[in-house]
């Protein structure tokens, strides 16, 4: 295995003694370079399309899955360079699924991230097409990637393309949809939160290690983490929601209760749902034991991720 | 090279002595088993994404993309079953792009093959997400092709990413969009056509093409002939929407011309269409002369696509 190249890694556990701020400013910058370097330039014809794609892509996304992706090449010796491809993929499938999901026949959302909406810029049908495409584009660049005999594009495109399909990712948001206004139970709810977010985070985690040429046995340890952190990162969401203000969160807060929608403290109390995420992330980093001291970046976001406020 | 599989396929060449109704039946049923293999069944959970990828999958579509595919494989000497996964990962794309084509905010049709289009049954919401979990299928689909060294998965991935991204099909839709109710020239409507029809049609003979291990004289050959078809085909489209009856089409006849749409025949006129289609199936044609008669099939294809009246 070769060097990882997180700068500030000591070879020593703890978050404590890692400086995730320097992490994620540079990932971010690094992230935002590649993602334009793959993507058409906004004014590529039609300029229509790509000024939406470019709108929604760089409207100050935390970057937090293909955080957890290079994050994850990086505990297991590999060099973020080989995982950015597969980072920014991600990325495109969560900033798609974030394009949908705001339109009017969805969850009707006017703001993201402090900023209009794609189809309140744009328009409706613009909108619609910028998901698709950025969707598309995020199967172009994992064909870019490269591969290794055990984790061949195949296996890389299978992972992305499953993580994103019907029985994940759409699936949470076609629940989610149908169980706005209804009585669901907490059981149901964890089907929702696993396929929503955690199926596309431990997708980031798990091609973190693919880049890096991993073990079986460190592939699902990152898929144990993942999982976990997932489940952790929607039930915090959940309670941010409605905990903080529309501007403090950059969209509209208390949505959920608007929509009728099911979240963890509607069901089962704000405390129990703290406590719930605390324990998550604490599974969550239980799965990391078999890298000994060298994820401290994957432990210092579970930390983040769990102790954030927006 | 292992022999082709297309039974009756003569080695003289002549769309005449070549069987095209038992071609497309028996290719229509054998694409139909193999997309209803690769989906996850329609009471898969959640059970209305599912069905509503069904219902507009198997709602009669003609197959000529797969069509294609499996006659371009033949006429490269190829078996069609390694074709297949390439052939339905293609009818997944374009089902997807008749979808969101349909709703409201685009072209807004409430009929499509003679049967209500997606958003009319399920809902736009359950429509814009069957689309994209067609489109998320297709990657899926194509992950489980057979791969060549000179034609990897990573290539074949690019190949549909490429003619289905923001720079081709979602290029023709976009620029389709925006050019209703305008005065647009020729060359626009060219444009258009070379990306709504041409690209994906192009990429079907293409695709293969490369599940045979073609040469790359061979992949430019059949580039030419997709490329040419795919013109004449959306020309003929444009000519059946003004000449032909609802009834006959199974969807809204005459609304290129109700949307205000540029169309061929609006621009230049029936008579001079019908001869610029007739004039590119020329050329397709004889971008098949590289094959020595060993491409019925794909002339059959070509004849039945100008001469068809619905």
């Amino acid at each position: 295995m070769r060097p990882a190249k997180v700068p500030a890694a000591p070879a020593v556990s703890g978050p404590t003694r890692f400086d995730l701020t320097d992490f994620l400013t540079t990932r971010t910058a690094a992230v935002n370079a590649a993602l334009a370097g793959f993507l058409p330039r906004p004014t590529a014809k039609p300029a229509t399309i790509h000024r939406a794609m470019h709108y929604s892509l760089f409207a100050g996304g935390k970057r937090m899955r293909p955080a957890l992706c290079l994050a994850a090449a990086a505990a297991c010796g590999g060099e973020e360079q080989e995982a950015m491809p597969l980072a920014c993929a991600v990325e495109c499938i969560h900033t798609y699924s974030l394009i949908h999901d705001d339109l009017p026949s969805m969850d009707n959302d006017d703001y993201r991230r402090g900023k209009l909406t794609n189809h309140k810029v744009f328009g409706e049908g613009v909108a619609v097409l910028a998901g698709d495409a950025l969707l598309t584009q995020a199967f172009e660049i994992v064909a870019q990637a490269r591969g290794w005999p055990r984790y061949a594009h195949g296996q890389l495109v299978l992972e992305v393309a499953r993580a994103s399909g019907s029985l994940q990712l759409i699936a949470g948001q076609v629940a989610d949809l149908e169980g706005e206004g209804k009585k669901i139970s907490a059981a149901q709810l964890r089907y929702i939160h696993e396929r929503k977010t955690s199926a596309l985070l431990c997708c980031s985690t798990r091609l973190g290690g693919m880049s890096a040429n991993c073990t079986p046995a460190q592939l699902a340890a990152l898929t144990d983490f993942g999982y976990h952190v997932g489940l952790a990162f929607q039930i915090i969401d959940d309670i941010l929601d409605v905990t903080q203000t529309s501007e403090q969160l950059g969209k509209t807060a208390g949505k959920d209760t608007a929509a009728q929608k099911a979240t963890y403290p509607a069901i089962i109390g704000l405390e129990k749902s703290r406590k719930i995420a605390a324990k998550l992330t604490e599974r969550a980093f239980g799965a990391l034991q078999p890298f000994r001291g060298r994820a401290v970046a994957l432990e210092a976001l579970a930390t983040y991720l769990l102790e954030r406020n927006k």
